[in-house]
């Protein structure tokens, strides 16, 4: 397990947003709650002043298939690019799910995902993403505000 | 100008939450911009899940008169407790406004409120707050994230 700092933070967010910028992106969507403090960064540096945010849950109902429910209303008005953003593409289920909803919903949008992480095993591939994750990060919001 | 780093904030976000917590929140609205990073803090360290946001927008039409809109709709199913979270109660307009429109708007929902920093000349102080801002605070998420 590898202890994901601020300080790594705020150097990866730097490169991400070089790369993302390109995209001019009018809104961002952030994935709660791993992509919520990328999403405030990346909006204070890509100027963005509008941030909404979707939520999943994973249900696994029958133990044999488990169902990925989306929580969350979008709004876009006038808005023709749209960034959404999680910490990891880990698994890629939260991902793929909210890109498929968003794009089905809005379809004369243009989407793109930004994460810090992607994992090779992953069934989706951010858009733009810095590090391979190859072992479990502890990112320093899971880790820095245990009171206990 | 004060430059209020990580360190600090990672310092205060653990004190509020010992205050917090007792309040049992089951949801946490996050006021965006400003709200998130430590909208995600705060659900990471009480293990709330569900993180909402609203934006809000000033509008100077006239030049005489300032008219605030809220944008976002939250959602309450089967929940008694919600803690709005911003940044600071700087003039306490957003915070004001919110917290009317959501108990207008959700009359059976306790609705508090939590701000690290909180301004005496401010029309609306927060339920729970750390600092007064006495200066101008320059909040490391809108400081370490410029790229130019």
């Amino acid at each position: 397990m590898k202890y994901y700092s601020y300080e790594n933070f705020k150097c990866d967010t730097k490169k991400l947003l070089l790369d993302v910028k390109i995209f001019e992106a009018e809104v961002i969507v952030g994935i709660a709650r791993g992509g919520l403090t990328l999403s405030h960064a990346l909006a204070e540096g890509l100027d963005i002043r509008e941030v909404q945010t979707l939520r999943t849950e994973l249900y696994d109902k029958t133990c044999k298939r488990e169902m990925l429910s989306i929580f969350g209303d979008c709004n876009f008005k006038n808005i023709s690019r749209v960034l959404v953003v999680d910490d990891i593409a880990d698994s890629g289920d939260t991902l793929k799910a909210i890109m498929g909803y968003l794009e089905l919903k809005h379809a004369k949008i243009e989407f793109k995902s930004a994460t810090l992480f992607y994992k090779k095993t992953s069934v989706y591939e951010p858009d733009f993403w810095i590090n391979e994750a190859e072992e479990w990060i502890d990112f320093f919001w899971e880790r820095d505000f245990k009171v206990n």
